[in-house]
């Protein structure tokens, strides 16, 4: 297979031709319905075009109209073997020995667009939303800092505790989030608090898009779980922390979390990321059968946040972390998510938890980094931070670093706007 | 207007004239696709063919194509002037004094097809699913059996607490539950304990169908929240328990409830419950200004539970309760829901959570009933529960009761069968 593409990458770029990660775009101002396509280096390849010109010539995409949607869901639920036809076909067209495209300059330019002319959209259409909590810093820091006594609850070590999300508030990144108002704890015996958040926080995540589904009532084999997962995303599952510290007990996180949850428009495919995986850690108390897996796989992705307040031209790099940093797999997720017959369907999202590692300058959200606002960061511009402000622009990247290429996730970013009066 | 229809209704029927409710189904072994319905005594109304016949003639729906679609998301997002137009056409229609079906027999034969011809479909698509906690002595009950110091935490005073569900596990009355398996609470040092559930439980709960939705960031006034409420269904929240208390910390209920979620077909529209509204319980302490409404409404619905073994003729009704119970008010929810920012979309199911009266034979789940377990409760059979057993049916029943006639909510049922080897 060849390496290089006809079309320039930067040797920075995010999207070599070995990512090849898919979106779905439209073209501002234009009627036309959005339609999914592939990056490459700081173009867009429209797989609709790709499709209506019969290039998608193999036995399972030929005859398919899974490109001429509006999402990814079809393309996604059709399952791996479609997925390594298109990626194989896609991979042969734009590379540099292929003059199809390269060489049929109308077809190109219908075919390939400028990234920064079109608009991402929300690649899925979400049914269900689920956040895990599978980073043990995170939960160990935040424990610790709610339950000194019981930091990390039993439980924890042997199932990947999550809980449900609002599908509806899921948004594309670059999609502004408007600071929410809710209640907060009340101080001695006066009525709760009531305004805008005082707490308003990001937490660094990446997220799984499920490909085929499972039965009601089918659980999905640990070891085969992969085989339900397309891809990965990178979510900021934006929190207000005085909100959900007060609504929480006894049943968890709600209005604290369902004003808001940010994903990058790429969706970087397993195939892409194959080669940065590594083992996971080592878990100890060893997990039940249904959760043992022959092979325990996590993926060195470098993660990074910075805060780029309003009016400033400059960034704060707040937070390193590294996806590998998880204490539950993927399929550990899918395995214990389905294991009581839940059914999953294609293209429903699977948030990993806050992804903190050990050191200080690895923590995962403002309410590690601060202690809960005990002790703020400093930023570039020599100002300081507890919690987020109006203006202030959150942008998380990622990528895995290949032999002399990056496969990237491009940006996850989203401004803070005041919340409405 | 007639008070009576053509159509003979017995006096027991919850589907009189007054009633109307809208479902969606399709004919068992027809090619054709789902289409809305309205149930009237034993017959449901085709919608469809109303429609295609020109006779929903008022101006919001004489153009429109809600009735020709699988769901009723649409026409649930048009709001109350449609819902109030659609009423008027379909009650004069079915009216004795009307002759347009009643007097064309070939129109009366396409249009009004006996119930037990059809079958019924989740007549929403669902987007999101949450469900409340708001009835009081529910959450008393619960709060005294496993948090015997701090039974009702105080937040629970101030707001109306939540979690969210699972949308894909929402099934139609009649579908069957499989027994889920999954991880409970370890004995001492060993490791959890692993299989299908030894605790399966119902709850007896009612949802609200959300009409249109608000836009991300705008919260519903309370005052003005019942604009976006289409109607209310019996629901089954069918529980793990042993699953449910082992996973629960801290981030609240996850698969101990997303194996399956039980609704009954008809929406029952808030016109047609109108005359069973009644005062909510007082609170105190007083809610805060968003949550404060003008006149504060609950509805008089008589709800009752019945369980009937494998291979039994007999059922045995186990509690008897009221939607009138509620703490929390159905518009105080969707403003609770909405104070954030929080987007609701035309077809989101909101439950009550768990509806207990004040009196034991009032409670509205086997863990209150059965103090978990702990006092199992006999059946007409001479059998006891302290859970539900494979085999089990369970049925909800629910009606307001009017002058000379019921508009009640039909069934909502499933049967419990074993979990999947
Ligand atoms: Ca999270
Ligand atoms: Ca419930
Ligand atoms: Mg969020
Ligand atoms: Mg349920
Ligand atoms: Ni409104």
């Amino acid at each position: 297979m060849a390496t290089k593409s006809f079309v320039d990458v930067d040797a920075d770029s995010h999207f070599p031709l070995q990512n090849l990660p898919y979106g779905v775009f439209r073209i501002p101002n234009c009627a036309a319905e959005p339609r999914p396509g592939v990056a490459i280096g700081g173009l867009v390849l429209d797989l609709s075009v790709v499709a209506s010109h019969g290039l998608f010539d193999g036995p399972i995409l030929s005859n398919s109209d899974c490109f001429q949607q509006t999402s990814l869901n079809k393309f996604v639920g059709m399952g791996r073997p479609a997925w390594k036809e298109a990626r194989a076909t896609i991979q042969k067209l734009l590379s540099c020995d292929e003059p199809t495209l390269r060489d049929n300059s109308s077809l190109r330019e219908k075919a390939l667009l400028p990234m920064d002319s079109v608009e991402m959209v929300l690649p899925i259409v979400i049914g269900d939303y689920t956040d895990f909590y599978s980073s043990f810093y995170h939960a160990k820091n935040c424990g610790l800092m709610f339950r000194p006594d019981n930091p990390i609850p039993p439980n924890w070590f042997q199932l990947p505790i999550a809980y449900h999300g609002r599908a509806s508030s899921v948004v594309i990144s670059g999609s502004d989030i408007i600071r929410p108002k809710g209640q907060s704890h009340p101080v001695g015996k006066s009525p709760p608090h009531f305004g805008p958040t005082q707490k308003l926080d990001f937490e660094l995540e990446m997220a799984a898009v499920v490909g085929p589904g499972n039965e009601p009532g089918k659980p999905m084999d640990v070891n085969e779980a992969e085989n339900h997962i397309f891809g990965l995303v990178l979510m900021n599952d934006w929190s207000a922390r005085d909100i959900q510290f007060w609504e929480c007990m006894p049943l968890g996180p709600f209005l604290g979390k369902n004003f808001g949850t940010t994903i990058s428009p790429w969706i970087v495919t397993l195939e892409a990321l194959e080669e940065f995986a590594c083992d996971a850690p080592n878990q100890d108390p060893r997990p039940l059968p249904y959760l043992t897996e022959k092979k325990s796989k996590n993926y060195d992705i470098s993660l990074e946040v910075a805060i780029k307040p309003a009016g400033e031209e400059q960034s704060s790099v707040v937070t390193r972390s590294n996806l590998k940093h998880l204490y539950w797999t993927f399929s550990q997720q899918l395995a214990h998510h389905t294991i009581n017959g839940c059914n999953l369907r294609p293209g429903d999202l699977l948030g990993t938890g806050t992804i903190s590692g050990p050191v200080p300058e690895s923590l995962g959200c403002l309410l590690e980094l601060t202690l809960n606002g005990q002790k703020p960061i400093s930023l570039n511009n020599n100002s300081t931070r507890k919690f987020l402000e109006d203006g202030d622009e959150v942008v998380f990247t990622g990528f895995g670093k290949g032999n002399g290429y990056k496969i990237g996730f491009g940006t996850c970013s989203g401004k803070v706007v005041p919340a409405l009066p």
